[in-house]
């Protein structure tokens, strides 16, 4: 078992499982105390509370920027797609059958065709893509929506695995396969990667999925591998080559500048509410969430120790103060509740600044800054506050990803054997890497009688394996969420 | 039938339909034209497409700025709910029973209890908020959630009765009755009124609803109510009192400061994509949309003429000044396209400035600004333009507001007796007036044999009827989507 960020010291007691006790408990606990989501009624359906939806929002609008920036408007297709549209592309529908939900009746009579929860929009949105699409100058067509999505869970786990998510899902249409790869590319790197790095403080390891890991009807699929606090694998993000497969089925087709009528090349992607569960596991503690300053909804909390005006009121100035440097602030002026009650419940959410203001503190003109990544406390004049918590949430968010990529790289493990690499992903808890070519489609079977799987397939030097054989490509191996 | 805003002139083809000679099929004109929505493949339901969801998004924005300042958090419940949970609550089954769409099968089987999805989430929430408050220190608990909820329609129409659309619910827990009424009306008027008024450029006539009239569940509906072009009313917002009817039957109790078990007071509100129509219906003309500048996604629109290098350059340069002088701008530099058929394309989609830059304009150092409203022209220097488009918003914002103020005005009837409001309301298309004494029950249903509904009662002096009599109020009777 890897060490875990911080353990709380000897005779403290934690209100949370430790990570090393049981590291699925632990999740649950932080999901539980820091008021991020229930369990719905419907099985494996969820509540996103306040504090979870907060992350979201902060996960949507750095990604819808992105998003935007790429290139890609939103839209809004229909929840509920007949089913008879999902049969048309036979991999898609193998792929979605045992998940579905199903609609039969409505307004209180039996549907003539059942409708399906979406489970994804690809075949909905490519009736439409037929119906707008006539010529080239209609291309590129990059859409994106935000939306809930329902697939059946048989064994559901908050955020990870839930029968209902909320995740955004591009969908787009180009004049030629390449310029589909090439924009499934810029997508995954200039949108999802770039976010998940220097956001989420997450060093993800991008590469292509193998054939058995493939979306449901694509031609490839790109991927993001985030390594987790237990050395597991949470794929983070996707994005998918479709080539001309469902504007086949669809007659999705445009007519080039040379008038011939053809089939469009089509790419979709998507992340989810199961980004709340990798920034869980990525950076969380004994002590609860961690939050990198880039996407903490509250940066920074003053926390006034006593009950007194000119606390209060020097608090207030500060927080203004620090609102106006951009920072995002709250005040906790709950002194009713005691003192080591609400260091723990801020820890707990993970806020990455807690500035403590008291008595003592004024008396000398200082205040306490307390750090949550590596709990360490100091000293410093109020009047430099507004200067020094700026460089110092930076300086918390690159600290954070430096300890992540450390993470991440001492427990990934070499190996020259599948035996070794299966050993070595088990025993190690972490990643094993091994030349493709030592696996194969065979070798990728006996894995995942280990409960391992290949997470994708990289180049030796990180750089993405675009058109190159997959004989020349290493796999990353392990387990994964 | 009133005149509409403006009128193509004699001899100038419109691509839609006028609003005189058939207002559904304008209505249905603009939105197919201006691309905003198309019809989904399962009955009622729609696609919104991009320029339509920019329009959502900015309204989004809009409200989620209000309602966060008026106290809600957002978070996220369920799409699926347990049939049985809709049936506790006798009056809430009943009014939403016949438009339930029902899921029976999940994962390839039959649920043991099928879950219907929400039509809205009263019910769901209430089993939450049971949960989560105990104490009267828990409350208020403001909660608000951005969903999509369907409701089987038997005469969809596009933003106005869909089978699925697209809403903010909000859902609240108070300590009194009166606290729960004051949250609602806070609601009603800073949240939507504001919006509608100030942002919309529609003056809504905010009141209570009649018993008959009321959300199934409320104790009081309170309500905002647009008159369209074509003289009828449109609901375009409500908030509502549910006092303690589903507390009662979820056992959603706090403890008072005096230790005693009591039920929490609650409220419900919400707006819709319902509002897209309204904006279309309160301000649209025969050219198309009008959007006031405050919502409008592209306020300023610049055309370049012809193709040339120097015209592009004195573009660009004022889009970015613009830009940075907080105008959403966008260029037009599809020059390969008749300079008419932009103007015509633009006019459609109602873009309140727009600033025409060709050679002649450049030789006089003038551009050209057409506002969409009034449909006027100016020409003004080049330099002075980023000082006066903003000014030019602003003004246009007023004159919509004003404009949509004294046409309802003009369409607005005081009657004295049933006969005379009924006939003032259908002859006059638009609202009649007239005392609560004089309608009562029994002559609700008689207004409803024409098709003619009390949308709502209010005071003589526009002030909001809290805490009085029916028999002192004012019924505003008219035809309603």
């Amino acid at each position: 078992m890897p060490q875990p960020a911080n353990t709380p010291k000897q005779g403290k007691v934690s209100s949370i499982t430790s990570q090393q006790a049981d590291f699925p408990a632990w999740y649950q606990d932080v999901i539980s105390k820091t008021e991020l989501a229930d369990n719905g009624p419907v099985r494996g359906t969820m509540v996103i509370r306040p504090y979870g939806y907060a992350l979201w929002e902060r996960i949507q609008g750095e990604l819808d920027e992105r998003i935007k920036a790429a290139g890609a408007q939103n839209a809004y297709f229909p929840l509920l797609i007949p089913e008879s549209y999902l049969h048309r592309e036979s991999e898609h529908v193998e792929g979605f059958s045992p998940e579905l939900a199903v609609v039969t009746h409505g307004g209180g009579r039996e549907l003539e065709e059942p409708a399906v929860v979406r489970p994804t929009s690809e075949t909905i949105i490519n009736a439409y893509f037929a119906k707008w699409i006539q010529s080239y100058r209609d291309l590129p067509l990059l859409i994106n929506q935000w939306a809930n999505v329902v697939r059946w869970e048989l064994r559901p786990r908050l955020f990870l695995r839930t029968t209902e998510f909320l995740w955004q899902e591009g969908h787009t249409a180009h004049a030629s396969a390449e310029e589909a790869r090439d924009y499934a590319i810029k997508i995954l790197q200039e949108v999802y990667e770039d976010f998940m790095v220097h956001v989420m403080a997450v060093p993800v390891i991008t590469g292509r999925k193998t054939a058995r890991e493939r979306f449901p009807g694509a031609e490839e699929s790109w991927t993001c591998e985030g390594m987790m606090r237990d050395g597991k694998a949470l794929q983070m993000g996707t994005s998918h080559e479709l080539g001309q497969r469902f504007s086949n089925m669809f007659g999705t087709t445009f007519q080039t500048p040379e008038g011939v009528d053809t089939h469009v090349w089509q790419t979709s992607w998507g992340v989810s509410t199961r980004l709340l569960g990798a920034l869980i596991m990525a950076h969380g503690d004994d002590y609860g969430l961690r939050l990198p300053p880039e996407l903490a909804p509250i940066q920074v909390v003053i926390i006034l120790i006593s009950p007194d005006s000119t606390i209060e009121a020097t608090g207030m100035q500060l927080m203004q103060e620090l609102k106006e440097a951009g920072c995002r602030v709250e005040m906790d002026s709950d002194t009713h509740t005691s003192y080591g009650r609400r260091v723990t419940n801020w820890e707990l959410k993970g806020v990455p600044v807690r500035i403590e203001m008291g008595q003592r503190e004024l008396d000398t003109g200082n205040v306490t800054i307390a750090l949550r990544d590596t709990r360490e406390k100091q000293s410093i004049p109020v009047t430099s506050t507004v200067t020094v918590v700026p460089k110092t949430l930076s300086s918390i968010q690159h600290g954070m990803l430096k300890q992540a990529q450390s993470f991440r790289d001492e427990h990934t493990y070499p190996a020259t054997t599948l035996e070794d690499a299966a050993e070595k992903a088990i025993e190690g808890k972490g990643f094993a890497t091994i030349p493709w070519s030592k696996v194969g489609d065979k070798g990728e079977e006996r894995l995942a009688e280990s409960g391992l799987t290949v997470r994708c397939l990289v180049t030796e030097d990180g750089s993405l394996p675009v058109g190159m054989d997959e004989k020349d490509l290493l796999a990353i191996i392990a387990k994964a969420y």
